[in-house]
């Protein structure tokens, strides 16, 4: 299985004051490529929501290279490392052009909006719990 | 009875590569000042959620007169316009110590968090529906 | 000359608490579809930033009519109503498929990063100050 | 010294469709929190940025560990774990009351608004060069 990529173009609302993206826009962008990998496994947050179900960030480390600017095209890029249990890791890169500008390792639960832990929906479990496509750092 | 004061303080998150901040980070401002003047008068969005009423903005037209900048200390000026049935009518400035940078005219609703309208809360019409508080644009 | 469109997604970091799109970040989507639309005609900010000049929003008024929610497929449409010296006023619309959900007018100046006024850049005067494309609200 | 402490009151703004903060949002609460310190300590973005200075997080690693809701008043915990050269490392804290929702390892450097890496301020290497001030996690 191979990764998955998805554009994202950088607008006023992503930059700062610095004159680039602000850190915490690429979180977004991240979220927005984990997204799009799950719609293309036809998985659905508006689905999910009707049965209760959300996702939500566990943990994240990550590390921010370079820089992007207004009216970059960059591309997201997700790959599934492990899915142990309820525990979903995924490799993220955010990339322009051949550059790497972040990277980001991400544990992704599944909970339920009443509160409290949900179990990882199960077309994630059979999809990508049979072994590790990390993107090498 | 007096217009409402919230002070803001200008974040990185705020500004663009401009230099200024963002134009739809005064929004986030101007609902800022709406739920603290909300709390002063006790209603609180936490408890309304509970019975599945949140508010909704349903019109606004605003004026971006002068710019703020990273490090700036605002004050968001908040005041009922009217409340007319289901329609909260507000007036709202956000300055710079003199200086008004942002004017708006907001109305706002109440909607039910499972679709469709709400009551507009008792105690906001019980506080503010006797008249006008307008600031005079 | 016909109006602009550009298609949004939603995502988790669009949405609020209330279940809904919140209000915000339609601002955001606008200004996303005013870029794409800039784009088309040749005109990019980061070419704008090197000279020292960037686009400013001096007024907005704005309809929310009707909510977005998380995954929906949005469609930003704008055209000009008119070129006037240095303020370019759009009208602009959000849909979700037939359903108008957000209507704007929206007043565009540019600005000097430096500080104060700028020139309207010749591009959009050229190209746009003609005559008026406004989509009827 | 102490570890420095920074009240954030959670807003709509904050909030997304899964009834709790949005991942993201705590990144923007440890920015505040830094700013504040920082302003403390006497160093004020908007000086810095005179002199076409900034500062830009080169790393870090986050455990969301429980939600925050709406309404909630929250406090931003921000401890200088070392200076080294040009790397401020921080370790901060969310916390709601005496319930820690957030942890995180911050690595800063200073940047030039022109492009590539300047030094950090002396304000900084005098102050908090010295030694390590870790919250223990």
């Amino acid at each position: 299985m191979s990764e998955h990529s998805f554009p994202v173009r950088v607008y006023y609302e992503d930059t700062d004051f610095s004159g680039n993206v602000y850190h915490a826009a690429y979180l977004k962008f991240f979220e927005r490529g984990r997204t799009e990998w799950l719609r293309e496994a036809g998985i659905h947050h508006s689905e999910l929501a009707q049965q209760g179900i959300a996702f939500a960030v566990r943990a994240m480390d990550i590390q921010f290279d370079a820089a992007a600017h207004i009216d970059d095209l960059l591309v997201v890029k997700t790959a599934v490392a492990s899915v142990k249990g309820a525990r979903l890791m995924l490799t993220q890169h955010i990339l322009r052009r051949e550059t790497v500008l972040t990277r980001a390792n991400v544990t992704v639960v599944a909970i339920k909006t009443s509160g409290g832990p949900a179990r990882m929906p199960k077309g994630i479990v059979e999809r990508f719990g049979g072994g590790s496509n990390a993107i090498p750092l």
